[in-house]
This record gives structure tokens, sequence and C-alpha cells, in this order.
């Protein structure tokens, strides 16, 4: 059995999502960044790094998003969640998961969380201002360069989609009308067909 | 035959040392960032988001330290680069590696590279003024919770260690003393005494 930890609102969901779509049975339990609990003692145990989302499993307990998506179509090679046998778009597929955790992710963190990389609130402001800017230069790239269409990787669906997904869903509260990017706009409006989808933002919801 | 695009003094140096422990038959073609090389058009069409290191297969191309990492070590199964028959393990150096590109390496950037993220340049002096303790505080929690040694994974060497040696080598540039981290400076030593090692730092200097 997995038990996974995940807060509201963060890149946890696209885990969420993939564990739905998997068919993989596991608890969810969602920890609450208001009352930081992210960073109590026994959340720290679980996760040091006091981040979502967490997945525990019989042998350990496994962190950071692109690691977890791996893990969850690996475990369940029918749920065909990623080109497990294509190690060239197996590559693809995680050249795309690293970006959205390494760029558009940290983008988009320097709105809210700029006391992770400087002190001063003047410098906070700063790289707000910046966000809507750097969250759409990289969803250009993604709209130009990424998405093949209907899904990330083309035809077949992955765990690259509910991680776009899940940052597509950030852009407006980034200051970016994600109407500007016609593919994301349409893999977000195909991802909320996905019964999988609605069961996952139903437990996001708590 | 591949050819491996890289640029000196990089997160690049992590796949270019996986890449001779591989023994994959490559091509390695330096580009250089003070000319700003990464931004010329020719550099652009092999990877648009103008960074390295990227990866020429004859499939396409491949970018992302984690994913050409993964994609080395699937590559040649016979190099044991990667726990590949164990997804949970495969998943554990997929979460290191992950948090090294999101969390390591971004916090390094803030030195150098503030203007990725704020325009201002007082903003900047802050970003800077922080990479200290942000990397102290990241090789804190790597050398107490994630390296096991002798290598990252424990007795097997796999494409964690070049990436870890990588941004234990961006320490003292960063304002740490490397020699506050026992475990992780024995494995940069004990990195050093690899043949792929000193072949990939002699490829590095040009």
């Amino acid at each position: 059995m997995l038990t996974f930890y995940f807060a509201q609102s963060t890149c946890a969901l696209a885990s969420l999502i993939a564990l739905e779509e998997s068919g993989l049975a596991y608890e969810a339990r969602m920890i609450s960044f208001k009352d930081n609990e992210q960073r109590s003692p026994e959340y720290l145990k679980i996760n040091p790094k006091g981040r979502v989302p967490a997945l525990v499993t019989d042998r350990g307990i496994v962190t950071e998003t692109p690691a977890i998506l791996a893990y969850i179509a690996q475990t369940v090679p029918a749920a065909r969640l990623a080109p497990l046998d294509d190690s060239f778009e197996f590559a693809r597929l995680q050249a795309f998961n690293s970006y959205l955790c390494s760029t558009v992710h940290v983008n988009h963190a320097h709105k809210r969380r700029g006391s992770r990389w400087a002190d001063d609130p003047a410098a906070h402001e700063a790289m707000q201002a910046k966000v809507p800017q750097t969250m759409t230069e990289n969803f250009e790239l993604i709209e130009e360069t990424m998405l093949a269409g209907p899904w990330v990787m083309g035809e077949q669906y992955s765990v690259a989609d509910p991680y776009l997904f899940t940052m597509t869903g950030w852009l407006r509260g980034d200051g970016v009308d994600p109407m500007r990017f016609a593919k994301a706009t349409a893999h977000y409006a195909r991802m909320m067909d996905r019964p999988a989808v609605q069961r996952a933002l139903t437990i996001e919801k708590g």
C-alpha cells in the first residue's frame, strides 16, 4: 500500500493525477502549508526537505515530482504512462519533466517563495514583477518546441501530461493569460475531460 | 554517433563524465558562454532553450541533465550506471538528480544568473548574498540524508555521482568551504581518482 503526501495548489497535483491514472492502491494524505505542517517534526521524518510531494512505499520514500512520475509509470507498465521500452522516447519525456521542475516551477516559485533566494523584501518584489515574463517565455517555448499534441509526447498520453496540466493551471495566478497559448489551453481542457483528473481534483479539495 | 554540446564550468560536466564512464562513442563540442554562443541561431536550432548540455542522437536531441544521465545509463546497461532493473532504486537515483537540478543548481545560479528572475541590480545583490546559506543548507541535507557512501547510491557507482561531483566543485566559488562536508569532500576525492573523471576534466578544458 502506498501513502501519498500532498498539499493543495502545489505540484503534487501532477503525481496525484498520475496515481489516479495508474490504478495503484494508495492513501492520499493532505498536509497544510497554511499551518506550516511541511516543517513539522513528523513530516520532516517523511521528507527532510520539508516539501511535497512524497510517496511512501514498502521499500522507502520517493520524493521529487519527476522521480515519482517515472516510478508510477514503471510500477504499472500496463497503464502505459511512459514509453518504457524506448530509451530515447523515455529521455524525451524526462527532459520535458525536468524542464518543468527546474525551470517552469522555479520561475513560478519566485512569485511567492522569494524568501528562498533573498532576504530583502524589495528583492522579493523585483522577483514577483518578473514572473509574468518568465512564465510567458517558458510557455512560448513549450508551445513552439515541446508540446507535440494532442498530448505532450504526441498521440500517447503520459505522466508528462498531468505535470503540464498542473503548470498551465498556475498561469492565471502568475499574471499570464492562458488563452495566449492555444495548444496548452486545448491540452488543459482535454485533461479536464479525463475521469482520473476529475478524481484527483476532488481529492485535492480535501 | 553522438554529439555532446557542453560549456566550461557548467553542469554539463556531469554528463561528460557519464559519457566517459559509459564507453559510448561521441564527439564533444564546446560552446563559449563568454561569446554568448548558446544564444546563436545555430545553437538555438540544437537547443531552443539556449542552455547546455545537449546530446544529439540519431533519433533526436536530448536536453536536461537528469534526462541525459538516465539516457546514458539505459543505453549502456553493461556499464551499470543506474539500477535499471529496480524501479524503487531507480526512483531514488532520479529523486537525487532531480533535487540537484531543481534545488541545488537553481540556488547556485542565483549567484551569477540573477537576471533570470529579477531586473533590479539590487535584487541580484540580495540573491548573491544568500547563496552561501542556501548551498550550505542543501549540502547539509545531502550529507545527512542522501549521500549513502562511498557513492551516492551506496556501494554501486551511478550517474548520480558525476552530478554530485559537479555541484561539490561549485561550493568554494559559492562562498562555502567544502571541508565542512566530510562525506561530500571524500566523495569528491574518490571521483578525482577515476580515469573517466580525469578524461572528462581534460576534455572540459578544451
